[in-house]
């Protein structure tokens, strides 16, 4: 299909398909004749992934490519490919200062009461210290007091988030499924919050 | 304090701190003399919560001057103060169609099994549709398909909230803390999620 064609399909103007492909999101369409260049469903497809992750998943165009490189990169083993996805998937939006000494002990000793063995490269390590630091300089102690039971329950979230990995039948499709889920799992996992909240904030204070 | 000591404190520029005065994010300090603008404690504090909410939560100025407004509005029962924060705290970063059926009678369908009791004008549910609508469109039923397992989960995410909320002492403090909570709780969590993904993935993959 020509861009006006793909640019119908997915709702992306013209401009901005062409931004995606400078920017490397998306890979150039096929050019057929001197004037024409053409697109495929892969096209489609992807672009819808690339909105996905911008417009649902707030990432930057910088973070989306960085992501999806690892989704280009192939040649990769399932556990080599996950991991590289997981460690893209960077939740700091600023380079903090990361070193709250009190709050890093506090991560630390969680991880090993729940025995959860992280790489300390992990990124969501820092992004955890980062938080937890900021929560207690605002004077919220009693958020970081309930770490264990939140670390708990999102343990469930993650079996289930690995049982479903573990069953795409292609790397390719593990990576990808690895960046959908995390990305927009989030925001589903956060509005499936709110509702819960609201839910038993009824019985609590209504 | 002066703003160049406010500023020195809190790690803000003092163009920042003007500028988060005039957006109301801040309210302004107190004029002592013809030219000196002094600022307290609570201003400090106000800044860091401010800075929370953007830098960690990712909130734009205009999504966090709308919650701030909340938290300053004063005069509300602790279960409406509680449902505006929540309300305030909406997902959503682009205004999408919101209509997909099929999505909006899974998500229906999904909270009528869990027995949670929510409002139509929740906007974590328009939110949920929009999300579902668009893992179906990228082909992952299978993320859709576990929604059950993972509401579970987060219901007990939702009830360590709840109880923390109820042991705030005043109507202002649960405010602030529905705030800080969510949105930086929101991070906490998906910190955590990342970091039990990678615990578990070590048995499934590696």
């Amino acid at each position: 299909m020509r861009i006006a064609e793909l640019s119908r399909t997915t709702g992306v103007s013209a401009a901005t398909i062409k931004y995606y492909v400078r920017a490397g999101l998306l890979p150039p369409g096929e050019r057929t004749h001197a004037n024409q260049v053409d697109y495929g469903p892969a096209h489609a497809r992807r672009l819808r992934l690339v909105r996905a992750l911008i417009e649902i998943g707030g990432m930057s165009i910088t973070d989306a490519a960085r992501v999806l490189e690892v989704l280009d990169g192939g040649d990769l083993s399932t556990w080599q490919a996950v991991g590289k996805a997981q460690y893209a998937l960077d939740l700091r939006r600023t380079a903090g200062p990361g070193g709250d000494p009190v709050a890093r002990a506090a991560v630390d000793e969680l991880l090993a009461r729940r025995g959860w063995q992280v790489f300390e490269e992990n990124p969501a390590r820092a992004t955890l210290v980062e938080v937890c630091a900021t929560l207690r300089q605002l004077g919220h102690d009693d958020f970081v007091g309930a770490l264990d039971e939140y670390a708990e329950a999102v343990e469930r979230v993650a079996a289930v988030d690995v049982a479903v990995v573990a069953r795409q039948p292609s790397v390719e499709q593990t990576v990808e499924y690895v960046i959908v889920g995390t990305v927009l799992g989030d925001t589903v996992l956060a509005a499936l919050r709110r509702l819960a909240q609201e839910h038993l904030s009824r019985n609590a204070f209504g």
